[in-house]
């Protein structure tokens, strides 16, 4: 009997040794964010990457999602996960371009690829991982974490007849678009989302791009501006990322790591898939509210592209790190081409 | 002694019955297949859901994928998932659509659209809830589990100059394109990937189409037939599906059924992306091999686009289902078109 019981406990032990070895260290994680939670995609998709994560763990990660601001100003939540003073965070990796001018080209490429020639590049094509290099050197992990739709080309209170009527506009542009814009004459700042509205409504400035309609639509700016300009030549599609201090990466097992980088994946999949679904709506209900839209003409867009490839030039010859990936993904694009003469319905 | 062994016991036996209620009930799914695990895309998106399922739940849920045939033959899956005797399965929706023609439109659509405008759909237009409406009639629960890229339009002995050139054809064709085939004299016949080189060398099959450049390639047709059309307008995006019998879902609890969800829309994203990033290299390595590419001509595709109006309209007339799933698509693409036309550039 002795002989038994002594197995038993020991066959118990065992068991409990595995179960608890499995979901060893419970994680917690504040997760700062550059976009309020609310807004369409852009925060939406930081709020399901929550949900996920906490669903899929079943408590072994704690994440919660705060406010911009709440933890560290919006643009310093890259030197708080750094430093270790925030766990984790939500953003776009264009935010960080002062730092490291090579990741704008993780979060949207003047004249680049729409989302599924992105995604090919990005996880087949080395992309990310050039992207987690780079992000390592600075002490974080960073999974690309989501996608979204096209944004426009921008607001103006009067139709634009010709790229020559953009000098001496003031306009609020983000990214390497706004250098190609300085190229046209255009006097470029960057607001935040909050602060467009005011701005154009007391003449600080003329015009604005910001995001895609159904986003855009929620800001309000077609009460000011009536001229709604497609496509975005300088924004086709927008990864999002998720960043995590490297020590807490590290302090992860394979499960919870595992949990993090497929409901990543999961939130490429919905954004892609809300953006393409909720645009026309928008659409719709800005023309209902008087906004025109329209189309570039090709002229237009060959000016754009035009100085955008001055712009890339540029940065090239400026950085290293922007001249690499820039050249793999140039390298992966032109490969990519005879797929796309052939495979698609025009 | 007796006591104090008696009192571990216990307590063992407490925290065993605790740890082992939060990860409650331990899942173990065989999985059948109607692809080959290796078969790029189409059987190797299959290993990485068994993978990432039993990664991200550390156990809680063990899956194991078995080959096509390996459980039962691979066209019998969604009736042995059904009645219960397989738990659950790897395939696409549109191998069942003899059994519920609706399901061919979660699968791929002639002229239907690619992936980014299909995923909206799917999640944000309905589809998906349809879907599981229909299967879970038969007590299957399903999700969209991964997508892959267009396919082609099929391989020739000799090049086709019109679509009148393909009547008295017998060729391999799969799902609604199948029928388009037909109105114009094709002789189709389906056959499962492994008989479909055999017959074209025999001459059984003067002509067939099967998938996508980097799955075909592996097939190796392109040592038989050297003429190779595009685009698949049949096959634009192919969704894949993970199917579990209802009684297996329902014992899940919810960190369980969050995993497998999200494992699955990892796979849409994923399947997206390697879609897009392996297929020039493909058509290089065929060219290379001696093989042809061609393009439809804007006549030929007109002429396909007709007859496959005229399949729909019979298709709906015939099957209250199908009638209603297509409705809700064509109206989610009708409302699309708009976004289409500002978004993208062209």
């Amino acid at each position: 009997m002795k002989k038994l019981i002594n197995a038993t406990l020991v066959g118990a032990a065992m068991t409990l040794a595995t179960v608890s070895g499995a979901s060893a260290k419970d994680i917690r994680l504040k997760m700062g964010s550059t976009f309020p939670s609310g807004l369409v995609q852009l925060g939406t998709l930081g709020k399901q990457l929550e949900t996920n994560i906490n669903a899929m763990s079943g408590g072994s990660i704690q994440i919660k999602m705060f406010e911009p601001g709440a933890l560290v100003p919006a643009l310093e939540l890259f030197d708080a996960i750094k430093s270790g003073a925030v766990d984790s965070g939500w953003s776009a990796p264009g935010y960080w371009q002062g730092k490291e001018p090579a990741v704008t080209l993780f979060t949207t490429v003047p004249f680049g690829p729409s989302a599924g020639e992105y995604l090919g590049w990005m996880y087949y094509g080395g992309g990310e991982e050039m992207m987690q290099e780079i992000y390592a050197r600075h002490n974080i992990h960073v999974n690309i974490c989501g996608i979204i739709a096209p944004e426009a080309s921008g607001w103006f209170r009067e139709p634009i007849e010709s790229t020559a009527d953009l000098k001496g506009l003031k306009m609020r542009f983000f990214g390497l678009g706004a250098k190609v814009m300085q190229k046209l004459g255009v006097d470029t700042q960057l607001l935040a989302a909050a602060d467009i509205y005011p701005a154009l409504e007391r003449g600080a400035i003329d015009a604005t791009e910001f995001s895609m309609p159904a986003i855009d639509l929620k800001l309000g700016f077609y009460q000011i501006a009536k001229h709604y300009y497609f496509p975005g030549w300088h924004q086709q599609s927008t990864f999002l990322e998720f960043m995590v201090g490297m020590d807490k990466w590290n302090a992860m097992d394979d499960q919870q790591q595992a949990i993090i980088e497929n409901a990543c994946k999961a939130n490429v999949a919905m954004g892609l898939a809300e953006g393409e679904a909720i645009q026309a709506k928008a659409l719709k209900e800005l023309v209902a509210n008087g906004v025109t839209l329209h189309r570039w003409s090709d002229d237009d867009l060959a000016v754009f592209e035009e100085k955008w490839n001055e712009v890339a030039e540029e940065q090239a010859a400026a950085n290293e790190d922007f001249a690499r990936v820039w050249a793999s993904l140039q390298a992966y694009r032109d490969e990519y081409k005879l797929w796309a003469e052939y495979g698609y319905l025009k």
